[in-house]
């Protein structure tokens, strides 16, 4: 059976989130959990839970806390028992398969580079997310975060990874891999996206062109690339964008009898509505190009987002993940040294 | 009285809504129009709506046009007697104030700096948007697509561009300055964020900090700055999330009569969110740093919209933003000689 090692320290509402989701996903998955953080605290949880012993959970202690606050390199440097240096560990020697956390997303990027590697083939290990679509099925986005600057062959490594990712993961058999610009013919963007561009046109991957903001939703692509720094702004700028759009419905909606009894008539379509495009229901975020499986959550998630974020780190051991995007990477790289380098 | 040219063959329901707002423009504000394209298609809209003659509405011929998909460098040097350059070239002789065009972005941008021209002081003109926030006021965000590949002091300059429009057309008398990053921190972001974070801090400007995606729409500042990708980039992504979650709302609404009802029952709530957070009421996008008015609209602009950017305009006019900017940026030079080369 897949052990995933969960660190309980994360989220914003730690540990209380990290254990619950740890709990519905042990009731609701084959899978084994080891609970990573100070261990007396961990039991009191479990305990206060009813749940003494599960022979499926383990705890691993580590006393220390790396915090959202932490500046990410002296962090990982000196805080060698934090949850996520511990639980890292644990997943490098061997002892599970998989590593979760909801903190710091830097702390646990710098440290799962440096403590779980990257294969030689791969250059750059990035963050790839599901984002909800109208269609109903996911768009994969590469990179969210782990690289601010990135190099052509970066964003064409991403684009191998991500479509791995979007077959193993969305089912998909040939999907639709665009480049995110500001313009859909090939001279448009920055010269990053120019030049990424042709080593995309020229690759095997199914590339579709360039993508522009407007239709990342529209369900029209599959995979879609970029550096971090862009990715990471079109992530945050959508949640802002959902969050403004239901505080401001909201306010209008509390304005006068009618609209509430409208409200209150409609509410089950808004429900539906929000379980549709939930972020938290495509569960975390994987740091795809690093030797072991290892996703971040958001700090904001709850239970439901932890058990889904176990869910995905289960189905990317049981399909191979790690394996397949560092075998594609090698092989691209083979039959393509000029295109990449 | 200001005259301001309005470009008809530019959006995508050209020239009709250009026209429905040239007239709805010139009955609601004091204002001159010099409506440029085809003369006899011009002639035969206004008819049609009754308008033979109305001494404060001209007409330039223009027999050419540039359309969405001409490609911008070829299309500006060739099409010389296009709605866009002589439009342009009507403003730089003197014969009106400012250009309004809703058409091809890229061949507006590009025409309108070699026609209009930049003042020696400013390196290069970036495109400013007003967009919507939470608590009614606005919030400029600058290069939202003019300048692909930035510089550190491109940046400083679109903020005190950005910092100077949103004192002339917001009323603000110290805008709250921030720079677009992936991260709270000075440390956070890419190496131009960094850079540009330094000179922004030893400016004079009321500058803030970095700001995230997440919080473009809170109303927590009033300028934001990035590189004309990456705000092209927020742009379209907002509008992109705003037009799926309308239409999954929708979606969801027309499944039951339950929520039918309570979608009628609500509507007076959804009409007025709409026209809160409805981008064309913003009107325009003006091209900050060339030596005269110029205004682009959306291509999908409705009439509302059109007269909006011509108000925008003559503000702009009357509020002599382009003196105020060419002024404030040299001397900013000439006392931080330093800081920005």
């Amino acid at each position: 059976m897949i052990r995933v090692v969960l660190d309980v320290m994360g989220g914003d509402r730690a540990p209380c989130h990290e254990i619950e989701g740890a709990l519905l996903a042990v009731s609701e998955l084959d899978i084994e959990l080891t609970l990573v953080g100070p261990e007396s605290r961990i039991r009191d949880e479990l305990r206060r839970r009813g749940q003494r012993s599960n022979r499926r959970v383990e705890v691993l202690h580590a006393p220390e806390v790396i915090t959202m606050d932490d500046p990410v390199i002296p962090a990982i440097r000196r805080k060698r028992n934090s949850s996520i240096i511990v639980g890292l560990h644990h997943v490098q020697q061997g002892k599970a398969q998989a590593f979760i956390s909801a903190g710091n997303t830097g702390a646990v990027m710098a440290a799962a580079k440096m403590i779980l590697k990257t294969p030689p083939a791969i250059d750059r290990p990035a963050l790839a997310t599901i984002l909800p679509t109208l269609t109903g099925r996911g768009v994969v986005l590469v990179d969210v975060g782990a690289n601010a600057e990135c190099r052509p062959t970066h964003l064409l490594q991403f684009a191998i990874m991500g479509n791995i990712y979007a077959r193993m993961i969305l089912g998909l058999r040939s999907p639709r891999v665009a480049l995110m610009s500001i313009g859909e013919e090939e001279v448009k963007g920055n010269d990053l996206t120019r030049e990424a561009y042709k080593l995309l046109e020229r690759s095997d991957l199914n590339f579709v062109g360039n993508i522009e903001g407007r239709n990342i939703y529209t369900g029209e692509v599959d995979v879609i690339v970029c550096d971090g720094f862009t990715g990471n702004v079109i992530l945050k700028t959508s949640e802002g964008v959902f969050e403004m759009l239901v505080a401001g419905i909201r306010q209008e909606l509390m304005k006068s009898v009618q609209t509430k009894v409208g409200a209150f008539l409609s509410r089950p379509a808004f429900e539906t509505f929000r379980r549709r495009f939930d972020w938290s229901e495509f569960g975390g975020a994987p740091l795809l190009g690093v030797k072991e499986v290892c996703v971040i959550c958001h700090g904001r998630s709850n239970a439901r987002a932890i058990r889904n974020a176990i869910r995905v780190a289960k189905e990317l051991c049981e399909r191979r993940v790690v394996e397949k995007i560092e075998h594609e990477i090698a092989r691209f790289e083979r039959e393509h040294a000029k295109a990449i380098r």
